[in-house]
């Protein structure tokens, strides 16, 4: 069971409660998150009422959820989410593309692909100024200079900026010039930085991990949720498996999955599952096919000279084929490509 | 190296030749197909001079090959094939749908689903009389008694069948009813069921094993091809991974990824690897826009009735979407949904 | 429910069982091996009166299984069983050595193996005459003229044979001269050829599909006992996993984890599943250290010189570090080397 | 190539090295540690002079490694290191038992479980004081307070603990009260963590994470060792498979491969791999014979109540039957269960 308190409650309603599922023998998880505060309870809550608790002060709702995730889980919300990233939704109704370099490099070349970026009509832009890397001798992005970088970029272009977060300690700062924070696949379970998002008062995109299941994904969301942030997009980027033909295995099947049982939007990375740019298209084709709410795709303007990831980066001779796939296959779901809002300012 | 024989070849031609490669020092694999015999050089052929080789009596062509499966290898043969089942074709240029029961049950219950087949625009009819189960105590199959009711069923609607063999004892009786044979994923390294399909005289559809590499996938497509017959289809079904909440994870990277190194036709089965109803639209739609050759799907006048895989099966309800489906994603692609070439007759 | 006839029950005590089963709506699949009939009951058998079934003519027991899997269980069958191949126990008092040439190719390669097994302590002698090659263009075994080398063999050191076979319709041939037939990890899942071994009066080696789970292993082994042979030993032999330093990954929980399922034998085969000739020490180790009932290694004098898998094969070089784990392992567990039992005469 | 500086080495010997480096075109990644500060060659280091760089001022040694990993390779470090922690050896002489509850609950029961672990012949305490779980609803540990009950157990019992942190942020704290750290499987490539346990003076236990390489293990291992830490232990604690019977599958592989690979010792988690206490004692026999420098095992006074994988922990029962194992394994591989150095009195 679960307790939504409303943002007008105040600390002794927040006491009331606690005594009165504490006095049924039931545990509570307060979880105080910057736009409302929740109640988690573990144990044996058939001895609540949920009506007399609904109608206790500053309670805004009361849920029972059967499944081990509660906020993120579609029982108790069986409408779909529309989370907006600097007025841009991903949503049930639209297929939002975000693209962009792998990592940012330069000045140069992070507009150049915002540029491509946009020409392929993406609607938010990508880019790791903090790159979690396999091998301390590898290339781990610029940091804040990336920030930087990535805000002057949203200045030119008017995108607003997807980046990733890979310490706690850093989430602060990128909240600071960030639209919306990524979460890697590698830290899909670091518990620490699931909490540290939540209560950061931004959207979050929380990759899969690679051997994770989709319980398990929902699980990491309800770690981000139950600090009060539910502005939470669900990535999907590939699974470890044995084939060795591609980097990692795109698992579409995790989109209508995910879909059924989470009310969050739930998007692909088509280019880290392949690896591959030979890749990119069909996969994207697939993923938009498949009823994903969106893309994430690197594209870079030099891509063998990219410091990260560029045998999977797209090329300008890509972007045509990938605007017609982002026009013509949203509108065979009764979908179209994101936009961001009309009159819309970004941070 | 390859060397592939014309049907005029004696054997005095093959003689010769097996004796210029063993007096190079190299091994002679030769195999006697229906339609070609086929000699697949092992060794070091730096020796042979493949000109010559070309110029003797009976040689059709020969091939310099690197990979290691090398008659269904892209390398030597840049366009993709079409296979031809009963006048369908199953290839580049369109959209094969098969679909039927898992298992033929009984004459009326085959015959139901194959006017559904029919009603979604199939052009292929499925089912099973030989059915491989993990359980001795499950439903084994009607056997021959099957293949007489898929032979009726095809006399009544005019769509051609394919079923499964899974004993090479039994490839004979099965090719005399069907008109494509069907290989499952569990005997996809079978090599004496391959070759016996080898040397059949029928299409093949080969399964994907759901722990094969696409690497291995294509040897045991080496092994059908090798005894002669090069109509082989693959089919990719859903590779098994950690992920519980499907059957098996569709891999639809693999359909790129294939038709890149082979030039056979790729299809997908939604059905057999999520093996639950509602994720086989959604995986149809990204099996056509991925790009394969065709999809095979489960189709049961009452599935709560059905002796084998019921869960998966699409129902009437479905089927006006199937169709949508079949008519619009094909056509994004410059493709069209196959159907059986005027005036054919299947057996 | 599984009834188990004895050897003097007649067709007529056979006719009455099933029609007294079909008679509660229960479907009897009645299996009639070479030492006994077994009569499988599939569905409500609630209304059946165990006590009364045991009571009729030619009824050796009666049990009532839980499990998928019935004869191969080990609820209804506490004490786990021994197997004898040749004189050589398999079972939970001993550790069996069974050890040779991965594939046959001479009679003096072979023999010399053989004399390498004996030396580190083997009880049975391996070798391939049908060997299930990935590729069609590799080493594929010397069918019958294998079988007669290992005869041969046999002949002069006294070793039993364990040898594979991978098509029904050699089960016969391979049976007249093996002692113990094997069937791979490959064919696991082919039903035809289990029920051909299960039928063939010799013990079986059922290796684990690289990619099976426990449960569908037992299954496997039901097949097999369905058709009235229960001298089955599994052999794990590692499955497939993402990791690449190894050729597959040696589950040796398996061991436990099935000895306490099935009532068979479980033994490990450490060379094929590290695939690395510096593995096979340390994983015999753990092989016997974890409880296996045997380990099955392969050994080659020349293993450079060998035409299929010479680098996991053992040589002169390791054989007494491998007698002397023979010695000392099985001991701090209880056990002792399985010998030949005395005044035995290898057919 | 990796160049180790001295303790004596100035900042002018340091930038000194730099600059000769960099004037080569070869980048340098400069890491100071607590104890070394060490300078990692990433780019063509064909051009520089190993011998000249080992001349200069500061340099303790230059190392020339082909793996990516470089400090933690066997490659220019042959012997297998030994690690200690409180006096405890843990490496190639020895094996090393490390026991005790998954999580710190009271003083009482982690007392009673630490008594356990000495009847076991333990000579390092195990406990969580931080839970990364997989639901934010379950128990998180009791964090501080936790790590003091640990500290004042092990002034009762004179065993040396090691304990998880699993944030940077705490890093500092978990340091001031344990003897060895641990960083968990799903933290193995939380990139922030490992550079900050790999500056925080303190033996690290790095677990595999259930979805890596060996080799992806030992890059992590690497980001630790590049912060001037070597005293690092890797545990290998099961592989995720497709096999549901166990929670993961134990490598046993793994601990041979590592140990040929690296010089740093390799020890097995039997209680998290097979979740199952059934499995504990097997797969414990299995890891010392397979070659672990040590063993982490869970055990729990009570585990019908414990808050955290009660399932997995042995019990007094037990206790003998490990000591046994302790006792009896190590002999035959020529090692002894590790003891605290004479005299050694713990922090």
């Amino acid at each position: 069971m679960v307790i939504v308190m409303g943002p007008e409650a105040t600390a002794d309603d927040l006491a009331s409660i606690v005594s009165v599922v504490q006095s049924a023998g039931v545990e509570a998880f307060v979880s105080k998150g910057v736009r409302r505060t929740i109640v988690g309870l573990v144990g044996d809550v058939t001895q609540l009422d949920a009506a007399a608790l609904r109608g206790m002060g500053g309670v805004r709702d009361v849920m029972r959820v059967s499944t081990p995730y509660k906020l993120v889980s579609r029982e108790n919300h069986p409408e779909r989410s529309t989370i907006h990233v600097g007025g841009v939704p991903i949503g049930p109704g639209t297929v939002t593309l975000i693209a962009g370099p792998c990592a940012v490099e330069t000045h140069e070349q992070t507009l150049e692909a915002a540029r491509m970026a946009q020409a392929a009509g993406a609607a938010l832009l990508r880019g790791g100024a903090f790159k979690p890397r396999t091998s301390p001798y590898a290339f781990q992005g610029l940091a804040e200079q990336g920030l930087r970088i990535l805000a002057d970029v949203r200045e030119e272009t008017g995108l607003p900026i997807v980046t990733e977060v890979v310490d706690a300690r850093d989430v602060e700062l990128v909240a600071s010039y960030a639209d919306m924070l990524q979460v890697g696949t590698r830290n899909m379970q670091n518990f620490a930085l699931l909490q540290a998002v939540g209560a950061a008062g931004r959207p979050v995109m929380l990759k899969r991990g690679m051997n994770a299941t989709i319980e398990e994904w929902l699980m990491a969301a309800e770690y981000i949720a139950q600090r009060g942030n539910l502005d939470i997009v669900l990535c999907e980027r590939g699974i470890r498996t044995f084939e060795t033909a591609t980097r990692n295995t795109l698992d579409v099947s995790a989109v209508p999955v995910a879909q059924r049982l989470s009310h969050l939007p739930v998007i692909i990375d088509p280019s880290h599952s392949g690896g591959r740019r030979e890749l990119v298209l069909p996969l994207t084709r697939a993923a938009v096919a498949v009823g994903a709410d969106g893309v994430i795709i690197d594209v870079h303007p030099r891509p063998d000279q990219a410091l990260c990831d560029g045998p999977q980066a797209l090329v300008d001779a890509d972007l045509g084929e990938l605007a017609q796939v982002m026009t013509d296959f949203p509108a065979l779901l009764g979908k179209s490509a994101a936009v961001a809002a009309d009159g819309w300012v970004t941070a």
